[in-house]
């Protein structure tokens, strides 16, 4: 497209650093650093929720270099429990929940909600880190003491599948790409399948609910918008304003990848079209080692030689317990089902480990 | 892949440039910069013809580091009648040629082959210069002091359409991806398709001569192999040690591209499939200025809205006559025949221009 890029990250060398024009080294809330990258840009966007918002929004407006999503949205998405009231007021359906600020306000949403419940940090949490599952009331009193802040409760729902969607906000319009099915276990994505093992009439409503989502976020670019299916109903999750984990799939199984449709959305040029070639599925690298450190993969092999299978190396110099390290995709036949196409990717997955060198 | 690069490249911030880990400045023949090149390298290979032969061997030899294709083979290929003859001497088939010393050795050539014929310099030609067509024996004395230097003298061949295959050698063997048509015009490639216009026979036998390529070439990666499809026969044209505009489509086109292919060549990685996931055609956007200088793109809004169209901008900072900056490939729908993309692509690409600014 002609998009030059330049990165600021907290560490030198990160991942993007070797793809890109330049990187800037600096924390996510370093005015001095954020104003030097919107002195070389014309547009600013972000890749991770812990950037700080308020410097983002004072950088952009000092330095005149419009950043997308908007700051306000990003503020907002941070606070699970302000996020989570703008979506419901909105008409979203979520989860049950309350806001909590002491442990006896745990154990009184309990009471309300039932046990099990999720207590969820407010801000700061990822990939579940943040968040305690309370399944007694004996148990209240150390969770509430490990998040030891702001925090909010919400139901265990029990659902069917997970759903995603990423949705985008372009210049002109908004779109979706086809729905995802994703797995999680410990709350960290394992794998997705698109289509979805789920009917036309699931994934409707799931594209529904991303489209009201998208309605409420503010700025252009791209949404990674998770959702339970219950087999009656289609909940909203939680929502990351940027390319996600649940999008990868696009690279190989849609016309326009999710980070090329970021880059044009962010940028103002025509979104690209969300059709899917083929029925694809992904498998997260995760990091199976129990010390931090350099790392060799081993099983890579296979996935190389294996016909539409895809490997996506990020590139991290160290690997740690559940640390994503890569994904793989596979990209269907024209006849092979979802479920066939995802079992070839974890069957890969599987072969693949991590040893500490 | 994993794969971090670093290139070398006469000119400061190269196309390549932003999305490299390093850029070194070097012409292609100078020693110091290839040795620094090779020193922070496991593995070295070129991307150009121009590269010194015996330059790169010699620092292979030096650093320790591998090269690949073969300096041997880049030298053989430099040089047009060199190429010619191996190939002939392999069982390949080429167009008649002579070399030739001077305007006499010329007429004498074309008495015998006839006229038209091409007048091409033994090396340095590229995007038909260097290349002088002669239509009697009136042009010889002109055409040859134009050219001023060793030179060969080949048949002018009456082809129904050309064709061109990348083909591949591996660490553990050989693959070719599906054959594409080419459509050139003055000598400058426009716009191919693949599957071509012709039938699965003249397809067989295209990869068939491309396999008999392969088996002379020395060193791995993809080799980009221009045929001549006469109705009757397949010749053999060009060849090109190195991806291959012809193969551009293979990005969204296939499983692998012919990008990733080499990098999976050159390092000693399995090859990837060359599977075709559907029709795919691409139209090189050329200059089409008359004053060379910085310039923009009109008409690239249209190829951004159109669904299955992809933009690609080399990120070249100057435009002059016919220079390749960029190129548009469209992708087919499943029952799009290959006419259709073809003229799809096309269509796109008339309707983009340039402006110097």
């Amino acid at each position: 497209l002609g998009v030059e890029v330049v990165v600021s990250d907290p560490t030198a060398d990160a991942p993007a650093s070797p793809v890109v024009r330049d990187q800037l080294v600096g924390g996510f809330d370093d005015r001095d650093t954020l104003m030097e990258l919107a002195e070389r840009s014309d547009f600013l966007t972000f890749e991770i929720e812990l950037v700080d918002p308020d410097v983002l929004k004072e950088v952009s407006e000092a330095s005149g270099v419009p950043v997308h999503p908007a700051p306000d949205t990003l503020r907002t998405i941070q606070d699970k429990l302000v996020q989570k009231k703008r979506l419901r007021n909105a008409g979203v359906s979520v989860p049950e929940f309350r806001g909590v600020n002491s442990a006896e306000e745990v154990r009184e949403a309990l009471d309300e909600l039932g046990y099990p419940g999720m207590l969820k940090a407010r801000q700061g949490g990822y990939d579940g880190r943040g968040n305690v599952l309370i399944e007694s009331p004996q148990e209240v009193e150390d969770a509430f003491d490990s998040i030891s802040g702001p925090a909010m409760v919400e139901e265990v729902v029990e659902f069917e599948r997970e759903l995603a969607v990423m949705g985008c906000i372009g210049a002109e319009g908004t779109d979706c790409f086809p729905v995802t099915e994703t797995v999680h276990e410990e709350e960290i994505l394992r794998s997705t399948v698109s289509p979805p093992r789920a009917d036309e009439e699931r994934c409707r409503e799931a594209r529904g609910v991303a489209n009201r989502v998208l309605e409420v976020m503010e700025g252009r670019g791209v949404y990674g918008i998770e959702l339970f299916d219950t087999g009656e109903d289609i909940l909203l999750n939680e929502i990351a304003p940027r390319p996600h984990n649940s999008g990868h799939w696009t690279i190989e199984g849609c016309q326009t990848s999710q980070f090329e449709q970021h880059v044009r959305a962010v940028t103002g040029q025509p979104l690209g079209s969300t059709e899917r070639r083929s029925s694809t599925a992904t498998a997260n690298l995760l990091g199976d080692v129990d010390e931090r450190g350099r790392a060799e993969l081993h099983g890579d092999r296979q996935v190389l030689e294996t016909p539409r299978a895809h490997l996506h190396w990020y590139g991290k110099r160290e690997v740690y317990h559940l640390r994503k390290m890569g994904h793989i995709t596979v990209v269907g036949k024209k006849d092979d089902a979802t479920t066939q196409v995802l079992d070839s990717v974890r069957n890969l997955r599987d072969e693949c480990s991590f040893e500490v060198i």
